[in-house]
């Protein structure tokens, strides 16, 4: 897990997602945004997990609602949010919560 | 992927943890976890899930602090916790945080 403890103020975004069966190039994907959301503006931290039957859940950190929508508009993240919605995500949730307080190990 | 969608101004408990090796009596404690907690007044939802490294985050959702203060204070709760910190848990971070927006397929 990441050492990162969030800040107070700034925000998660809480993705939780049910993958469908297969690859189809969803790894390959998985890690491109990853290289781009962690050299953004912006951007605190992530942890991210997936269990063996393909339910996972993602929580990224953000230091603004701007830095998340510019994210969210960014063109490669777009292609991957339509693919997603059509073929890698059988189903998904999506929460932005302002964080109040954090503590960690 | 429980198909709760949490209300704008609810709060999410966010635990993230890696888990030690071996079961040691933390999957029998996990279920009556949820169990406790899902009856509890003020829970409003989970998701939750851990990949084959151990590595584990949860969501749980609350309609007050003072509903996830009564949680934590709850006897089976805070033995689970002491045993938690001493066993089961390599490490763990704790992340509080009011939800501002949510949306599911």
């Amino acid at each position: 897990m990441s050492a990162f403890i969030p800040p107070v103020g700034c925000y998660a975004v809480i993705f939780v997602s049910q993958r469908t069966a297969g690859d189809n190039g969803y790894g390959a994907m998985a890690e491109r945004m990853v290289e781009l959301a962690t050299a953004r503006p912006g951007y605190l931290g992530v942890d991210s997990t997936r269990d063996d039957q393909g339910f996972g859940i993602t929580v990224s950190y953000w230091d603004s609602e701007q830095a998340i929508a510019a994210w969210r508009a960014d063109l490669e993240h777009r292609q991957a949010q339509a693919r997603g919605r059509d073929h890698w995500y059988q189903e998904y949730k999506l929460v932005v919560a302002k964080v109040e307080r954090a503590r960690g190990t």
